[in-house]
């Protein structure tokens, strides 16, 4: 590994860490961080060295209390710093002399709101002591495997009826890493994952990014065996050739989806003064993006729907897609929007209509069923006609990728569908997502069985077409970057839903 | 009320019923759909008379069974038909024998499998015999109070575990009417409001529309008192000047939401072999729409938003938009939105800034904070801050609705701001809907909370803007059209939130 992929691993695997600003004061954000980590040593999960450093302490949580990281007296790979923004620059150069490798900086109060020049301190400091930094005014990471967790945000609240409920979970493990430079979004993003089952491989919260940047991070999870999918919120850009540089060798290996906000001139105004971004023209984002393969979704819920569709399934290696449904009207709707997005749904191959003309013949189908694409297999579909035709389907040449929607309410149909789809879905190297709406008890069980066997599940019609042109969009730019093949293969060995 | 209106009354208010084609066979819809009046006239929720029609039985789960609608002692309001689509005219001619007032055909095998000549002669028939119809090639009609029920889909399913879910449930009576041209798309649309406990005076399925139109519906729900919110989904409109003109009527009054699919060429083929629907060109539609004021949702999801924030909230009466958040990211993302929807975020008036300003001198808000729109309290938020800050907001005359983003991750924020915005909003006659994001506890009982209290709750800041845009364009129609008082006037009668 080159040197600084391995120190940017200090991050997330550090063998020693020192909680600077950690206190008793419950309320305090650096009681909460080193009490995550206290918790996960005591725990097991957390295997390194851990050190609380505050002055006025003799002890934290049962751990001895360091004045400075200098006192302490063996090496230190990760500091985590909560003091005010005025003594950081002490701090930084403590850490500097301690030859500290890393340090997430989660106090606020820097260039944010104008204090540009301890910013630059800052980093002048960490970069003459070869120190990597994460932040300032940021949530810094959360990886579940080594239990570095330095979210300050309270895990649960007690409402006033005395009732303690989840506020700000943290996901299971998973193929979804999220960056972010707004902590908010990323903390909400967490909460969305959570409740979604949709697990994280590493949680990074960058801030100001004074020093490390998206394109640091998305180069250390190119390596990442855990990661599958990188989502990433940001506000600017600053770097852009380096940025351009790096997702284009991430997005040959991994598809990055993004949102940038910022995008109209009084979101513009607004980043700036969160945090500090200059937005730039939106459309040369958009090229960029475009130009390095990332996939720019154009809202939150787009952003979560593609990267489960990424996570699980493979890309759509053309634009013509099959829609198998037992409803008319969500099947027209999906239509609808498969064409507005750009994709098509064209006529069967001749052979497939054959086909389809002896499921018919032989009243296996009903006679009445629409079947040159979209196929409606109408109200009397059973489990049975949902899997031979999504494999008759499958097998058309024309068609690549399916979209089925799977309305639970048809009186002939149960769940045993849903595993049979899964098992035809195999024999196939074509992307498949399903949709099923309502809010209700068998809705709510067909997505999430669904979503377990790997088969992405959506909520409406256009959600699911949405999730299959991100796939067809991804498949044509590997195509076009001639990494298709290296992707696909490498995508049949790691992808192992769960049952 | 006129006599079209009155006999369209006996489809949700009919003083008897007869089911032609009732059967004790439990898995046919006929068994069902008379199983669904037999209850409700148990349960004392159907009052009216109860005839099952069947030529082969003598009695059906306890009441007596007539070979024939004529057959019948007393008068008959309402006849509901599931039999084979052949004997739907002689059906209809005892029907109008017995000079009954109003049917409902549930059988399909008409106009959209190409027996057009049947449909035709059945529309002939009830046209001489005075009877309006409903379908045929539809699902019907639920309305809660009168327990009149024609779905037959399965209310629950039992899984192969053995387990007994929840399939296609009923929804709550509320403020929300949903008459669809799909079945498919109405049972999913009802699982959808039952989950999300969106509340519907009135569920009309019409299916082929050989008589009783999407504008005989919307004209009857205009005088309905229960429905606050017209939903419509439908793939065309055959008689476009009737439907403008009652259109225009209805919205004058009432919001109509609107999926019109089949926009796309594809979408329209599908559309066709579906409920033989002719398209026609999108783009007039889309001119039609506007004309009378009907709102177009672009896709599900905005469908059911819209919906939930006209029935709750008044429209706003211009398009500037004031934004009040606790998260940076999501602010702008709300503030990106906005403009690409054609809102307005400007500046506050210079009273409002100076308000603003105030609070920082006093120290009750935070000095970095944001206050010029959006106002950005950043993670510092309590309760309290949150609800002067929307006051403030509320009293600018230049800000026409507020969207809050009340994301519940900060520490300083509890559940107690939710009945302070309630409170506050009271005063005014502004809109404001809110978003917090996540899918665990906390976010639940949040947007939850904030829905009981008639402040419309939304799971992502773009699905927010959606929802304030609708409110916007309602108000401009309103306006434009010399409606707003008026309405405004209604709305505050009979706005009358749970708690």
């Amino acid at each position: 590994m080159e040197e600084t992929l391995q120190k940017m691993d200090a991050f997330f695997n550090p063998c020693s860490v020192a909680v600077v600003g950690a206190t008793k004061k419950v309320d305090k954000a650096g009681h909460v961080i080193f009490k995550n980590f206290a918790t996960n040593k005591e725990r097991g999960v957390f295997k390194g060295e851990l050190y609380p450093v505050n002055p006025n302490e003799t002890s934290i949580l049962g751990f001895k209390c360091y004045k400075s990281i200098t006192e302490i007296p063996g090496e230190i790979e990760l500091i985590v710093v909560i003091v005010p923004a005025s003594i950081v620059p002490s701090i930084m150069e403590e850490a500097a002399a301690k030859k500290v490798k890393t340090a997430i900086i989660i106090s606020s109060g820097f260039r944010e709101v104008g204090n540009k020049e301890i910013e630059d301190q800052v980093v002048a400091i960490a970069k003459k002591g070869g120190i990597r930094v994460l932040g300032p005014n940021c949530l810094g990471v959360y990886y579940h495997k080594t239990g570095i967790d330095t979210l300050f945000l309270p895990e649960t609240k007690v409402l006033t009826t005395g009732e303690e409920v989840v506020a700000t979970p943290r996901p299971l493990p998973g193929g979804i890493a999220m960056i972010t430079q707004s902590g908010a979004f990323g903390v909400a993003a967490l909460d969305y994952l959570t409740g979604r089952q949709m697990g994280v491989s590493k949680f990074v919260s960058f801030g100001n990014k004074c020093d490390v940047s998206e394109s640091d991070i998305i180069h250390y999870l190119l390596y990442d065996k855990e990661t599958k999918v990188i989502l990433m919120y940001i506000e600017d850009i600053k770097a852009g050739r380096e940025f351009l540089k790096i997702a284009k060798k991430v997005t040959a290996k991994k598809p990055v989806v993004v949102i940038k906000s910022g995008r109209s001139s009084a979101g513009a105004r607004a980043a700036a003064s969160h945090t500090g971004a200059i937005a730039g023209s939106d459309k040369i984002y958009d090229a960029a993006f475009e130009q390095c393969g990332v996939i720019r979704a154009r809202d939150m819920e787009e952003f979560f729907d593609i990267a489960k569709a990424l996570a699980m399934q493979p890309p759509a290696m053309d634009k013509n897609i099959g829609i198998l449904t037992d409803a008319g009207g969500p099947g027209v709707m999906t239509v609808d929007e498969c064409e507005a997005l750009g994709l098509t749904v064209e006529r069967f191959s001749e052979e497939t209509l054959r086909k389809f003309q002896e499921l018919k013949d032989q009243n296996i189908i009903l006679k009445i069923a629409a079947t040159s694409n979209p196929v409606d297999l109408t109200g009397s579909v059973t489990d049975d006609m949902f899997v031979m035709a999504a494999d008759l389907m499958f097998q058309d040449p024309k068609v690549n990728g399916i979209i089925l929607l799977g309305l639970h309410h048809m009186p002939g149909l149960r769940e045993v569908y849903i595993d049979g789809i899964k098992k035809i879905a195999e024999n196939y190297t074509k992307p498949i997502v399903m949709c099923d709406i309502g809010e209700t008890e068998m809705a709510l069980y067909t997505r999430s069985r669904f979503d377990r066997l790997g088969v992405p599940s959506f909520t409406s019609p256009e959600d699911a077409a949405r999730a299959m042109k991100a796939l067809v969009a991804y498949g044509a730019y590997l195509q076009k970057e001639g990494h298709a093949e290296q992707y696909m293969d490498t995508f049949k060995k790691t992808s192992t839903p769960k049952s």
